[in-house]
């Protein structure tokens, strides 16, 4: 379900490596080629950007990324940074960046470790260790506190069985444990956070069908007793991101088109981190919720090099 | 560091399963012949028993295990078992009967969490994926609760930076809310746990030196308030399996031996698992404290084939 456009013919790595050097050093006309760099990285796959950088590190002894650094700025530069990071250094890169300027409202947390498959969790991890030196659970429990620390640190830190195999019984008690924990508003009590952050994907969506049949309602909207709580907005993410992935984006990019000033952050992010993903989805939830193509809407709010590089990557150029 | 001794001619693979076939089957004499397993199985390193339990499956049919679980009994069957299984497999064994068997006094949790290194814990947890179709932090928040379950669960799901990198402005702070923290008796609280579970083994370490250093105290002599106080003892084993690993097995080895009947699970457990690792340095440990050498204390302790078996991995035929 990427929306990532790969030519049939891709030129040799040296070949992308010179192009890209020339974009820099502005050989080809005056200053940089971002047309050239757009049209080179924007249609690359993860593993060809990796061999791309490694080569370029050898041949032109300067990391890509810190070339792009030189010669990009703003918006541009981030969806191309982020782009170009190998997806589990990129995820290591935002979780970072989302402890040092956590505030209960950020979801960027919740979303890496939910919507991750449980080995993308975990190499995220391994990457965070050798670019940061220390664990990402260690980050999160250092800079959060009290309920959402205790949720969150569970999330980070949890390496989920991610077979298909569900035990209805355990669904069945669960629920009715999930519901009666709601109803006495103990959100942040054990028994919530452990089922949400430890349970398979395959067991929790099983658990929260049983919700619905039993009690008539998505859990989500029980959680919605008071919308202005953070911590029930946390919680509602969560269970989101580990159920419909595909809805909390298209949600993330809608919230950030419609808002006044273009919230380029969270558009940037999803597109660089589901592009080689689940994008076609969330483009297509998006068409279905807003009755307006992702691809239009981008259009509108943004201009320039950054448009035309999230267009490539949503698949715009040759749809 | 290890005990075990392999010799320096070890014969084929398949000429090893032959004749644990044989064995097995009591082609030699009569019945099982039990010597000539240990003569075997006790002197193959890992990955030499892995290779050995992949070509008797597929020459007889048949796991190695099973054959072995048919032909031996009681102790011997057990440390038989518990050696020859790969090392993460027999982690997720012994944590999964951990958690079947939770009680607050046990500590076998805390071993394998703690001991191990963050990438043997993390393939202990593959391997419980594999083996039991769940996680092994699922298991573990599902049969504990209250303040254990706080810190078994963050123990077990941590992913600790393994390098040697050291924040010694940290640990002095860290080293303070430790303190403060105890002086209070807020063993449990979300401090204590955080550091211990998530910080890596080197910074815990600094951050204990300090706290001798500014307190003049063992951190484990300040955790002893209540001797009878169970989770203040499974805090102490935290810190000893952190930081002084051999002499935490000594102490499990020792009182296995005092106590009146010896205690073959605990002593079968810490000779299967760390033979390959520290068990040197733990019967070192053990000499000292105890003013005996442990394989006299394990020849007076136990008999037959079982004591054969313990001696053979901690290298007692060799001495």
């Amino acid at each position: 379900m990427s929306t990532l456009c790969v030519p049939s013919q891709v030129p040799s790595v040296a070949e992308d490596c010179e192009q890209l050097h020339k974009a820099f050093s502005g050989s080809i006309g005056w200053g940089t080629n971002e047309g050239l760099i757009i049209s080179i990285l924007g249609h690359r796959n993860a593993a060809q950007r990796k061999l791309i950088r490694e080569v370029y590190a050898e041949t032109y002894g300067e990391d890509l990324l810190k070339s792009l650094d030189k010669e990009l700025t703003n918006d541009f530069e981030r969806v191309v940074m982020l782009w170009t990071l190998d997806p589990p250094e990129r995820d290591a890169y935002l979780a970072n960046e989302a402890t040092k300027r956590w505030t209960s409202s950020n979801q960027v947390l919740v979303e890496i470790a939910c919507t991750r498959s449980p080995k993308e969790l975990l190499h995220a991890r391994e990457a965070y260790h050798v670019r940061f030196k220390r664990s990402l659970e260690e980050d999160v429990a250092y800079h959060t506190s009290g309920d959402f620390r205790k949720l969150l640190v569970a999330l980070v830190s949890s390496y989920r069985y991610g077979g298909d195999d569900v035990n209805l019984i355990l669904a069945k008690s669960e629920a009715k444990l999930l519901h009666e924990k709601i109803c006495e508003k103990a959100y942040s009590c054990d028994d919530v956070i452990r089922i949400l952050s430890t349970r398979s994907k395959a067991q929790i969506n099983a658990t929260l069908n049983q919700y619905k049949n039993e009690f008539g309602n998505d859990i989500n909207k029980d959680l919605k007793a008071d919308p202005k709580d953070e911590f029930l907005s946390i919680l509602r993410s969560t269970v989101k991101c580990l159920v419909y992935p595909e809805k909390y984006f298209e949600k993330v990019v809608r919230l950030a088109i419609n808002r006044r000033g273009t919230d380029e952050g969270a558009l940037t992010r999803v597109v660089a981190t589901r592009a080689e993903v689940d994008m076609k989805i969330v483009k297509d939830e998006y068409q279905r919720r807003n009755s307006v193509p992702l691809d239009r809407a981008i259009a509108k709010d943004t201009n320039g090099d950054y448009e035309k590089m999230l267009l490539a990557l949503i698949g715009h150029e040759e749809a």
